[in-house]
């Protein structure tokens, strides 16, 4: 079951060069910046109310976001439902005839576990599953 | 001041070609459609948690959604802040150096006002200021 909508992630080239919009123009300031090497991104994290919106920073020339800034330029990137059974929901949607980027989630950082739909199955919409890590 | 997502835009074809998606394979059941022909589109809103996703439809080959579809195709379009003080809001990010699409709010369906700032300004976001009629 998706409980909430946890994130809205945006490609940006650098964290640095977008923060002052955010925090400084809209006044989000509930912002916590970590790097997550194993998706290759350096990410900020805003929180405002109960949802996140999380730029995403390539860590080198073959991050994902390096690869999306290059092919759409800077904009947003993904939204990510939370569940509480990411595993369940992953078999479950696959059975539907959801195409998967990963069929088992993947370890983030030190808080979720993630898996990506494919947009091919989403109307171009790249939506990520994450569970929060107890 | 910026209190919540309100919600998230996703540009599509056809609602009913996309409700699928969310009502069935996602689960998302909280939905409501409805036309808003001020701003030429047809929208389903789906209420998770604090947050909407809000597909919205062309009403019309000279809807903004329209256009946004030919030049880009269907995905994600544009991420809305709720404030309580919108004019106050449009204000401050102008003097700011803002550029704003809407200097002043529109009248959105029986629910909203609502104005967008201009992706130049805001590394190619579409953002939405928006704010709850009373």
């Amino acid at each position: 079951m998706i409980n909430i909508i946890d994130h809205v992630g945006i490609a940006v080239r650098k964290i640095e060069d977008s923060l002052p919009l955010y925090r400084d123009m809209l006044g989000l300031r509930n912002i916590r910046i970590e790097s997550v090497p194993e998706q290759k991104v350096r990410v900020a994290m805003i929180t405002v109310g109960e949802v996140k919106i999380e730029l995403l920073e390539a860590l080198g020339p073959d991050s994902p976001i390096a690869k999306f800034i290059e092919k759409k330029g800077e904009g947003i990137h993904h939204i990510a439902l939370r569940t509480d059974d990411i595993r369940g929901e992953l078999k479950r949607l696959s059975s539907a005839g959801i195409q998967l980027v990963n069929a088992q989630p993947t370890r983030r950082g030190t808080e979720y576990e993630v898996a990506f739909l494919h947009p091919s199955s989403t109307n171009r919409v790249l939506i990520e599953l994450c569970q929060l890590l107890v």
